[in-house]
């Protein structure tokens, strides 16, 4: 199987460390192409080294002397290379409206390609799109790692709940939100809560976009659109993000034995997916509150069977890159 | 497809009925025979009506006026009817040590065709070498009901992890005793406990099987043979039920803001693969605590990404049948 990755940061390098130490299930599998958005790209269509991708310190731009370093960009190699999956790792961008990661997405699915996409762009914006693209040309696309990274939620409704319809999702899905409402309820400042949670490793250089509800709005558009039939945008989410909050709003919670997470809820009413995100001051009883800072949980809901939630304990990096393996092995398992 | 199904209980007239009404993915499917233990049989190899199952009030026996009654026992029919999948709804047999089903199961693979059991145990007493035998004959064993009943667990594990080993679960998988635990710690006495369980619906006539940790340690067993390679017996699990847990104790949880759960175990140990099922004392901030009286959980450790839990809430007969529609529809989808 030939692989064309676009992006190589934490989650590339891992999946090049990880391709390169041997997965069961992927021998054979070439990475033909790493292109970056500002930092160059290789190509080779017998295989890149991949130590040179994985390597710790081998981070892009490669140095030219690479003898697969080449001009090519994106855009180009998704339309022109030999390929079987584009695998799409790039960083989600609101302001662009998931471009350019929906065009090389779609680019990849009329060209007969399968994808897998741990970015959620392309499906938060063009879900619906997409995923009849990727139909009607009989190819996969695959997209675990968008929500909860690695742990099994999209895998878990298409294979574990055939023949549902899936009516309702509740959760808590971002963890710098979970680190800097838990900071504030034990009476820190904003800034220093955020400067904190940038510390743990969790929060971005430019944290807004998880704390104004972008992160959790994209996350919600990809169930949408994938799981009822919805035409979302990020756009279309009623959101809130937690900046709004005083410390002394916190910790009141806290005193009355009540808990701020950031609650993203989508459901149908009337025919119509309405989704929202909002901090949401929840009984410590209820069982989203049971959720810790840094964790993430999922409630689902469906015409077939009682309600169930899915709960990530301490996310990191690796699972995002697993969530993306998992893909790969859907793909070449179905290709035996 | 061609179904026989061995038991007619609730789980079977529910499945019944789903089919006569119509689960998108399985036209054409037939019940070519349904056997109980001792209510007779219905088999006609141009497909039963499913009216004369599912109804109200046509619990087995059947009239022995009915067009499709025989007398023919199940072992006969496993050995010498034609079908594709073998439905196995019976009850689980401690004493006998999963059989007769188990045989039924082996036997059934043995002829080349697939199996759905919702009955912990073909799969808790001879899980190790079912599954090899079907791996031989390259057919499907599925059992998605056997654990936390239709809520995906062995699907998840199948499809959403991929390439990784399951290392350990720990979970609360008995309504029964969470509900008879939660009314000694509101200070019933055991009887009235369990008097108030089996009003609710939950617990059987003779429920010292659920009490006992028998259903738990059986469930156990399965995810030991399905995950970790195991070849355990539910007689193999440490067990300690909850009969031995007096009012006192359980009051006393609640004043020190504790709670009693029936916990489950297993996990592999130098190499060995140990389970236990024991009453333990939670602090009420321990994930599992968090789970209602009548919630099933399930933590999963790989050794691939994150720990994550699925809990269930307030199961039902439904699911149980649910589960069942899942495993005829992944083995519908196979063949196509």
């Amino acid at each position: 199987m030939r692989l064309l990755i676009l992006g190589c940061g934490n989650v590339g390098r891992r999946l090049a460390l990880a391709l390169a130490t041997g997965v069961p299930g992927l021998g054979g599998t070439d990475v033909v192409g790493v292109c970056t958005r500002r930092h160059g790209a290789l190509i080779n269509p017998g295989g890149i080294d991949l130590a040179s991708i994985a390597a710790p310190g081998a981070v892009p731009p490669w140095s030219p002397g690479h003898p697969d370093s080449t001009e090519l960009d994106s855009a180009t190699a998704v339309s022109t290379l030999d390929f079987d999956v584009l695998v799409e790792l790039s960083i989600l961008s609101i302001s662009a409206r998931g471009e350019p990661a929906a065009s090389y997405v779609r680019r990849a699915l009329e060209r007969g390609r399968h994808v897998v996409t741990a970015n959620k762009g392309p499906l938060a914006f063009h879900g619906r799109r997409l995923l009849e693209l990727a139909h009607a040309n009989g190819v996969r696309l695959l997209f675990e790692s968008t929500v909860m990274d690695g742990t099994p939620v999209f895998s878990l409704v298409r294979e574990g709940l055939r023949g549902c319809r899936v009516t309702s999702v509740e959760g808590i899905l971002n963890s710098t939100s979970g680190l800097v409402l838990d900071a504030l309820e034990r009476g820190a400042a904003m800034e220093a809560a955020i400067r904190a949670a940038q510390q743990a490793g969790f929060a971005e250089a430019d944290p807004t976009h998880d704390l104004e509800g972008w992160d959790s709005a994209a996350k919600l558009a990809v169930m949408a659109n994938a799981w009822m039939g919805a035409d979302l945008s990020p756009l279309d989410v009623s959101r809130r993000g937690i900046l709004e909050i005083s410390v002394q709003e916190a910790q009141g919670a806290r005193d009355r034995n009540r808990t701020w997470k950031l609650v993203c809820r989508a459901g149908i009413e009337s025919g119509v997916v309405r989704a929202s995100v909002k901090p949401t001051l929840l009984p410590r009883e209820d069982p989203l509150a049971a959720c810790g800072p840094t964790d993430c949980i999922l409630t689902i809901g469906t015409d077939c069977l009682s309600p169930f939630a899915i709960r990530q304990f301490e996310p990191g990096l690796a699972d995002t890159a697993y969530g993306v393996l998992n893909d790969l092995l859907t793909i070449a398992d179905a290709r035996e």
